[in-house]
């Protein structure tokens, strides 16, 4: 796509700090970290978001992101590492090309410490099931 | 491993609200979800993170993890979705079986508002790239 950030990354007209690259894979240091180490693992080419990925192009970036992800953690000597990856602007994305965040994390580094579960009303966990089966 | 939760989940020791099921990925309902629909995804094996399952565990899970997804979002009428793996208790992980969140997301739900993220001070993010490469 002319005008996405990432396709100008992948074709070379925006420099990145490049980890990895292969034929279909590119990873890259985010220049506005979470924490130091934060990377970006995405297809070359271009999908708005993880429901127009093809799934060859997820499993591509899912090895590449398990890699660069060990060589993170080892690196930055972190406790712990998310794996973010998020679709349309309610869940946080920002840039409209699907884009895997490898974020690391020491104790109490304050990011992500909130996660407030809660158990389903009687009755609604069986009604949920029943709404999202029917769309698989 | 016979004390994990999921291993147990995966003999039908106990039960579970199940989206998805074969011969290697299971997937189903959190009962303590931050959005009503909130999934997980997994594979059958045990392998404790993400750095411990091998590629194609990972890619028969990330092919799944699109499709229920996909269901969640439609199903929910969702506004977006975040894909979420969380490795080590320093990122949050509370079961030590590798694991996929897909969380439902609607605009002001409140979850995950927060991303502190911060350029690096001068010269810093070319010594972080360093550190992550040479793991590589």
């Amino acid at each position: 796509m002319t005008d996405c950030i990432f396709c100008k990354i992948v074709r070379g007209e925006i420099p990145c700090a490049k980890l990895y690259e292969d034929d279909r894979v590119i990873s890259f240091l985010d220049i506005n970290p979470i924490n130091p180490g934060h990377a970006l693992v995405l297809p070359k080419n271009h999908y708005a978001t993880l429901f127009e990925a093809p799934p060859e192009e997820l499993h591509a970036c899912i090895a590449v992101a398990r890699q660069v992800a060990r060589a993170i953690h080892r690196g930055m000597g972190a406790d712990g590492l998310n794996l973010i990856q998020n679709n349309y602007r309610a869940a946080g994305q920002l840039i409209d090309h699907v884009h895997f965040h490898l974020i690391p994390r020491s104790v109490g580094d304050g990011f992500f410490t909130s996660w407030p579960a809660k158990a389903y009303p009687k009755g609604e966990l069986e009604k949920v099931l029943e709404r999202v089966k029917k769309e698989l």
